[in-house]
């Protein structure tokens, strides 16, 4: 099967390919509809901290799943899906530095890591694309544009930091719409942090710290959302001992749809 | 002040004369419009089960604030309030056992302790009051009628148990309003978990756990919602060496609007 095949398939069919090393690729296009799931993976003795952050932090980092101590199978997203094998690529950190891009990670497990699961932009994309809502960064097959802000998050124990947002241009007559949708999906980052003044949260347009360097028309408005690079950015200037994330774009496919995360 | 002028007044003003012990009633009818808080503080060593236990079962134990450990200040909720001394009464539970009933916590408070702040329907009962939505226990001045059901709430650690649900009469032709506000309200348990068939969820309307024995007439359709009493009945069924709650019905009044907590 070639890779676009694949994509087409359902979430468990192509986590079956990925755990046995024939998909390797960015996961974007997976699965329609259903939702993906970033994916940190700390040390027991850091996970109340990081939980506490997450918690403090809803709209940066919404948390899907968490599992237990030494415990790498999900249940929620994806019943009986092993953490380890289930995602196409791992960025392994010591300290805050990325030491390894991995495939697997069964090698590096121990009994006491704790996977946090950590809702995905995707999913709020597929509902304001389902709306007929424009994004551009989609239709030009760019990578979203990601800012860290000046905005703090709350801090919690060990981990502090400012917020990662991504910015969507929403044409202005589609902006309160925008605004309705993403609103019904707090477990998938939610409604926006802040709308249409890039400045009053510290952003230059022109240097993104991610992805596509916009040019927005007069008729659209740099829409932000809190984004799921801020729990690993945090996680990273904490320098914590070990950590585990995926790869950036590689993310886990759950076997929920991006709709069963709406609360109305 | 008499105890109706006081339960008039600013949380703040209200946690004052609390904090001092010149109030030490119930907090029903406190400060209308503004949330109150259930509260359960534990051992650090149980904290990262007892934060998973809650995220994992957001419809019966919404976390809305939690403090670090050996902080007994809140910062969100209510800016610098104490948690020792700013609710009227309180109870402390060895081994899940309640040893005592205090007015106030300074003795017991300890450097590994944390407090976990939840979510507490007045907020909902608020917003569907505020709707038109008639509530038959405060019209006759009952109290909630509180149901332990048959559904199992997803453990986590040593924590785990039985969903309690509160369960309100709501007008049939009342109820998809009613479905639809409270939805806003995810943080301060959300929607219904069941609508009209008790047995269902295992539960005889005739023998509720705590509060009002309803009688439901024939134009009313039993509805149940996740019940804060969940995470207190869990606590003290997993013997946790030290714990300390709320008294039933003596909260803590947050400085925080209900409406604050709507998602839409």
């Amino acid at each position: 099967m070639d890779k676009d095949e694949i994509r087409n398939l359902h979430p468990a069919a192509i986590r079956k390919f990925i755990r046995k090393g024939e998909f390797s690729s960015t996961t974007e296009g997976c699965a329609d509809g259903y939702a993906q799931a970033n994916l940190v993976i700390l040390p027991e003795k850091n996970a109340f901290d990081f939980l506490l952050f997450c918690q403090r932090n809803p709209k940066p980092c919404p948390i899907l799943e968490v599992t237990e101590p030494g415990d790498y199978l999900l249940r929620d997203l994806a019943e009986g899906a092993d953490v380890r094998t289930d995602l196409p690529r791992y960025r392994i950190y010591e300290k805050g530095e990325c030491v390894d891009e991995v495939e697997q990670i069964t090698n590096h497990w121990r009994d006491d890591l704790v996977a946090f699961m950590i809702g995905c932009s995707y999913s709020f994309e597929w509902a304001l694309l389902q709306a007929g809502i424009r994004l551009r960064h989609i239709e030009l097959e760019e990578i979203v544009s990601v800012y860290f802000t000046n905005m703090p998050c709350k801090p919690a124990g060990i981990f502090e930091g400012p917020m990662a947002t991504s910015m969507r241009p929403i044409k202005r007559d589609q902006l309160v719409r925008a605004v309705q949708i993403c609103s019904r999906f707090p477990a998938v980052h939610g409604a926006p942090v802040q709308v249409g003044n890039p400045a009053g949260i510290g952003v230059d347009l022109n240097k993104p710290d991610f992805g596509w360097k916009p040019e927005i028309p007069e008729d659209e408005v740099p829409v932000f959302w809190g984004c799921g690079v801020t729990p690993q950015a945090v996680a990273m200037k904490a320098k914590v001992d070990f950590m585990i994330t995926h790869s950036p774009g590689y993310m886990f496919i759950t076997d929920r749809l991006s709709e069963a995360f709406a609360v109305i």
